[in-house]
């Protein structure tokens, strides 16, 4: 077999065998396949597509083509969760700690990665001394012993996905569904869980603009995991404004610890329930979304979620203090209030641009190297539809720089759009796809 | 400006400016942008095309990528002629000699190349002593005073089209009409003649397999050397079986002689009249085809052309006898004729097969390292159209090496079709470009 001939193969719109995309994974993995070749072969299936067949192969040979995490020593039905991301996800900070005190095991990898905020991780070290540097024992016994366990993803995990990401990240060749559909799905299977619920984001803030994209890529997620043989399902939900009202690392812990107290925003809390709810279906904990929902509720109102979040946190070596105050929690020295030029109805809040604040007051990271300020964030008042007069608060900014805080500023009030008409409310949830 | 928003540009269907084609050839010749994006973006040109603004700037960009030939110290309008290659194509080594005794002075850069038989420069070393490693004062002054000279390419001309057509080789990204068109006009634009005069082959033994294609390719460059300030001009040729009726390397030369004597094969005379009519008319020699022929003609009549290939071939250090007895070429220890197995008319002989005989037999280089065996090749008896008797010889076979020689006759069998019908002749030159 000739990668020449493969690339040749799709180019003139033929599909690849699976034999065919294993031998091309593998190749590239341990670099007998140079780069240059496969980013010719990315670019033409840029093109030309990839069939179902095809992707369910290529996200099968990247989910092989490194070390796989067995879970078979954790009890019961492992089900992950898995965000597109967008801004102010704190979703999993929330949503695991209910899920675990429903009786889901969470057993769960997760990145730090680059963006408007630091991912799940980094925002967990907002409890000083939480680490997720822990051994695959540790891990193991610590989803059995209290039902949730995180750890950062190794390097070993999917390498190809990994390697050929790199690859596509610099020769446009990322905007392809099957594509992007294996690379997610090929860490979702290497991390081993036996069930999996996707959170497809659309809208401005969203990797995926447009509804019928997300729609697309929620279906062909679904269509992988369901043909490697995990119980997949998806939702798509909006992110044309932030998720609640928190954007920033501790503001978002403080959200989801506020959420567990039954203080969450309705958006946040629906899609905690909506995901919940799957979660549960299909780890057998409930036989409908009705009775899901109502588990999810119940950890809340009785405080076995919060509780649930506490013993997390300490079991990984944090300080579980904030989880019971608030204040606690890093904080930052200014504060500024975004005030409304004009009266009338949030007609638009700029997602992708809230996002881009909230990295200009530090609270993301550029490269690798940035250092994250954790306290540093964006506290919106108003949301889309919201009725505001003149001079009233918009959003609160938390800075530790003064000039941070000046442009970051600057650059919000352009993000949010007021106009004259009260619009009607899009639904928040835009379907479930299983 | 960045290499990815080019792809990205391109990928999604946009004209590149010269500005962007000049960084793109200027930082891919200098290692700046890696492979791997050039590929992505040969890819993305294969998929959504390239202007006839963003092939000229392409062509150019390669163009001036390394060193320029200066042939401004040779008078005359200097003419360059330049083929896209087939089986028996021999067509340098008598046109050159002809257009020079024409007085139209020929300064050609030439190369050896792999294929079935050996490169223009090959097929001259069958004059013991010749050659192509002359300085360019020696090569001006030959020019000047012989009226003929070639030169071995090197590689300081175009560079960058030897490094983007090495990637597209092996990336399948080779076959699009404007990437082959600026290939090939990027080394002839930098070997500096001021008109050029083109034969595009077509059919079983080309690379245009198909007439149209041909057509294509022949415009694209017409249009390339002319915006490029050349006066350019394109025909398209028979290859749907071989140029004349030798294949091998002095089996060519001694046709060409021949051919100079007056006792050349229709097809191989026609070539050379078509496109040394185009040379004379472009060198300001002849106002017309009729009138450039009839001078081309004369140059055979009179003995003019084959004096001048002898003066040539002396002048780069060649022993010329052969030119006057052809016996003295190399000659090959073993012959062998093939015989028709049925009566009826030659329907077709498949071209490529022919080339791959030759190169069977030792006439042609496989790899950069194979040594060539001058004497080897085949000499046709019957062409197209030929009626045939049982037993009738259709080809004769020189060979050194008895293995070698069964196995190119096994496949030379094959590769002749005999039918009942007697077929109309196909016109051989297809067209004339201008």
């Amino acid at each position: 077999m000739r990668m020449y001939d493969l690339i040749m193969k799709k180019r003139n719109g033929f599909a690849l065998s699976g034999d065919e995309i294993n031998y091309m994974v593998k190749g590239y993995t341990d670099g007998t396949i140079p780069d240059y070749q496969m980013s010719a072969m990315m670019m033409a299936i840029y093109f030309k597509g990839m069939d179902e067949k095809e992707t369910l192969a290529l996200t099968m040979a990247m989910e092989k083509s490194g070390d796989e995490l067995d879970l078979s020593r954790i009890k019961g039905i492992k089900v992950d969760k898995h965000s597109t991301g967008g801004v102010g996800d704190k979703t999993s900070l929330a949503l695991a700690p209910m899920a675990a005190a429903a009786g889901i095991p969470v057993a769960k990898m997760s990145g730090r990665g680059l963006g408007h905020t630091g991912g799940t991780i980094d925002k967990l070290e907002s409890f000083p001394g939480f680490s997720t540097d822990i051994s695959t024992e540790k891990f193991v016994e610590n989803v059995n012993r209290i039902g949730i366990a995180i750890m950062g993803q190794t390097a070993s995990l999917a390498p190809a996905d990994k390697k050929l990401y790199a690859l596509r990240d610099v020769t446009a060749t990322v905007d392809n569904m099957s594509l992007i559909a294996s690379s997610i799905m090929s860490k979702k299977l290497a991390a081993g869980a036996d069930a999996i619920v996707l959170d497809v984001k659309t809208g401005s803030g969203a990797f995926m603009k447009r509804e019928e994209d997300a729609f697309a890529l929620a279906r062909e997620m679904v269509k992988i995991g369901n043909g490697a043989g995990r119980k997949t399902s998806a939702i798509v939900s909006d992110m044309d404004q932030p998720l609640g009202f928190a954007i920033g690392n501790a503001l978002e812990v403080e959200e989801a610890i506020n959420t567990l107290k039954g203080n969450g925003p309705d958006d946040f809390l629906e899609l905690c329930l909506t995901l919940g709810s799957r979660m549960l279906i299909a780890g057998g904990r409930a036989d409908g979304e009705k009775e899901a929902r109502q588990m999810l509720l119940q950890t809340i109102e009785e405080g076995t979620a919060l509780k649930k979040l506490a013993e997390f946190v300490e079991a990984q070596g944090g300080d579980a203090s904030a989880v019971y105050d608030t204040s606690l929690l890093p904080r930052a020295s200014l504060q500024r209030s975004l005030y409304a030029r004009t009266e009338g109805f949030v007609s638009h809040i700029a997602c992708d641009e809230v996002g881009i604040c909230s990295l200009l007051l530090g609270g993301g990271r550029e490269t690798k190297e940035s250092r994250i300020d954790l306290s540093v964030g964006i506290v919106l008042q108003k949301k889309v539809g919201d009725y505001v007069k003149e001079n009233e608060c918009l959003a609160v900014l938390y800075a530790n720089d003064a000039d941070k805080l000046s442009a970051a500023e600057n650059r919000l009030q352009k993000a949010f759009q007021i106009g004259q008409e009260k619009l009607e409310k899009k639904p928040f949830i835009k379907g479930i796809i299983t």
